[in-house]
């Protein structure tokens, strides 16, 4: 999974910041300005528009005051893809953007015009759409009200609309709610965690969201320029924003399966106020058992949303999503795929947002059909034991070799639970465990080991 | 952890081998020759001579020709540790060899003269200790009798019966039996893999034997000569043997700890027939909650060990342990250590060999009181679910930080479930789970995070 936020996370800050909204939530509740119940754990919301912008965290997200240049339309074909990031750190960013690993060649994608023009954007009034999200967005309402048209504004809206929809069709499902977690980064930035743990429906869910800023290390750019990215910094330094929103979801019936999306967005500028910008992200499934029909859905749900796009999209992304999700150690990927992508760059920005756009409106349609139709599937201690022992396998993946989670433990400063948070509640490894033939798990394991054609 | 046997496993070789053994059981018990009661899964440990000179497997330990000449006594103060051999892709070893971080700078070692006088050996007849393993060795009998002086062969005795000794002692506490796999490695060697799964005490136990060769790459040439060592080959090629024996033993009652061990020799063969040769090796323990007594005992032990070889052992090797055995990304030490040491060669191979038997002998009564005598506690679920949660650390750093599993996991054709078996049957990962002030998980939370003195 590509999940995290890799920020230092300065606690005092985290604390306050909680502190203040909670207090703030208390006068927006006193005043009767809350049109959802409070809870502890959960912040509303529907707020009132004014308070919003005296959050008292200022100016939080970065300025290069040349917001609108960018290399739109540069195309680097065959370029290694941003695998080099891994060395970046303390330049954080969205691990998600290290996820594609250098031994996974990029895809190639044709850079023809789009066929989006169906998906025109419904942005809306700011202050209108930020009353849906799961808590304010990183950066203050004022900043995204004052530069709207931005990549930047547009995206963090997408990736918090994301959270929210996503959030509140599992807590329409399962009953619960989502722990949400507001925090800070120092160096720039910060993110918004929704965990939702024992459920009635989900054993572990979390959607995070983060927005990051700096300045890249000269490692971090040399690294980049490696994988033939052209990258001139005025005085040394390369101002960076990274963002997206990512989700691993492990729901406790074994016949449901576990879901993963991450979807996300960088810019680096140059010298001469340049932007370099590319979008990454995907979908993918992990089940327990397979369901042919399931996984038809799924993909297909999925492919749709490509094809709007482009028609070589889908078989691109999936083959890649196919090699990226691969525990080479066990010779088996780690569930039946979906799409993943990176560096995407073109044709042009505003159709290559219109396609990850999409992407992240397919994340319920994909996943919730499948949740409700195996809601009351009944299920067996062996069923469940099976489960568990697929677990362990998405532990493996995930601790060895996501480069997301593994750049993101290796950078001080992260914040470790929004990291982990990606792991089951419960794994288990048996030694020398092989389902018996011609079982469900032994038909679960062929799949693994060669991955099929869904649609 | 540093188990591993990173072994290109054949498995018809492997399923051959058990099979041979297991007829040639079969005739052993018809022929009156087995003094102990068979099992499908338990080799036993008593078999005629004769029969196992003739396995079948011919002569498959290397053999330089140059056996007895080393380089002892060369000391390389302040070179980095194994890191390096990190690369050594292909060039399969005993994982164990790369268990030491190159950030774990090489504790300081006296090249003084050893006390380990009153440590003799008692070697005595060669076939006469084999009838204590759990199986025959991995180089055949004929071929350790031939060369009976030589380290690989007193090393090799001496990994077989740390593993037997070890494993009886468990299994007499559990009643339950190990299920003993030997395997065999392409390129030369092979191993004998020891676990028990879900038993009365254990709910999961690993003790591994390998021993490999072969010729080193040259990139595990470079890597090892760039820490120091002056490795000059024969035609490109340079000889290696690794050795080892390893263990990590996961109890189910929380109230006794987990124990892992470690204890490997390495030798490499340069062009005008010189050795170069190392030890390496430790034991170290994880428990769920501090236990004083335990905790001086274990360390005691060790401590004991230690002090008969070199008055600073114990200080410098229980130091590198807790440096070793650090999970950066949570800020915490695994457990509360014990000894760890790697590239001890010298004051002589005589006594290093010395050193790493006493340690070896340690292993028992380090472990096996302190199982006896928490083999009745009572437990809570609240302590099963606290000892769950750091069975998820213990993941954590195996995965994410053991050099071994990381480099077996990296090495094509290593033999994954000796890797994979030091890893917890079932384990938890909870989101911001921290325990309360005052209770005994805080407590043990402390001391992870700044290790203490217990001798």
């Amino acid at each position: 999974m590509a999940t995290i936020i890799f920020c230092s996370l300065n606690k005092t800050a985290q604390t306050t910041a909680r502190r203040c909204w909670s207090s703030h939530l208390k006068g927006l509740a006193n005043a009767g300005e809350l049109h959802l119940p409070l809870s502890s754990t959960h912040s509303p919301s529907v707020v009132a528009a004014t308070r919003w912008f005296c959050r008292g965290t200022g100016l939080r997200f970065m300025s290069h005051g040349t917001a609108g240049k960018s290399a739109a339309g540069r195309t680097r074909r065959g370029a290694l893809a941003l695998s080099g990031a891994a060395a970046v750190a303390a330049a954080a960013a969205v691990a998600g953007f290290l996820a594609n690993a250098n031994h996974f060649q990029r895809a190639e994608m044709a850079t023809s015009v789009s066929q989006a023009a169906e998906d025109k954007e419904e942005e809306g009034d700011i202050l209108e759409r930020c009353r849906g999200f799961m808590c304010p967005p990183v950066t203050d309402i004022s900043v995204l009200q004052g530069r709207k048209e931005d990549m930047r504004t547009r995206m963090e809206m997408l990736i918090m609309e994301t959270q929210a929809e996503f959030c509140k069709a599992l807590e329409k499902v399962d009953g619960g709610k989502f722990k949400v977690d507001r925090w800070e980064r120092n160096e720039g930035g910060g993110g918004i965690s929704c965990v939702m743990q024992d459920g009635k429906v989900f054993e572990k869910a979390g959607v995070n969201v983060s927005v990051v800023f700096g300045s890249l290390t000269e490692e971090a750019a040399r690294q980049m320029r490696s994988r033939g990215k052209v990258l001139k910094g005025k005085d040394g330094k390369l101002p960076f924003c990274a963002m997206g929103v990512s989700s691993v979801i492990h729901p406790k019936n074994p016949h449901i399966p576990t879901v993963h999306f991450n979807y996300r967005y960088f810019e680096v500028e140059e010298e001469d106020g340049t932007k370099q910008w590319w979008f990454g992200g995907g979908t993918d499934l992990t089940p327990v058992y397979i369901n042919k029909e399931d996984a038809f859905l799924f993909h297909n749900t999925l492919k749709e949303a490509c094809d709007k796009h482009h028609p070589q999209y889908y078989t691109d992304f999936k083959k890649w999503c196919d090699r990226y999700f691969y525990i080479r150690h066990r010779g088996e990927t780690r569930g039946i795929g979906g799409i993943f992508f990176d560096d995407l760059d073109s044709p042009s920005q505003e159709e290559v947002f219109n396609f990850v756009k999409s992407c992240a409106r397919t994340v319920v349609p994909c996943y919730l059909p499948i949740v409700y139709k195996h809601l009351n599937d009944s299920f067996t201690d062996e069923e469940k034991a099976w489960q568990q022992i697929r677990r362990g396998r998405y532990v493996e993946f995930n601790l060895v070799y996501d480069r997301g989670v593994k750049f993101g433990l290796a950078t001080p400063g992260s914040r470790i639970e929004s990291i982990i948070m990606s792991l089951p509640l419960t794994a288990r490894w048996e030694y020398m465990h092989e389902p018996a033939k011609g079982t469900q798990e032994a038909e679960m394991m062929e799949v693994l080991r060669s991955p099929k054609e869904w649609v």
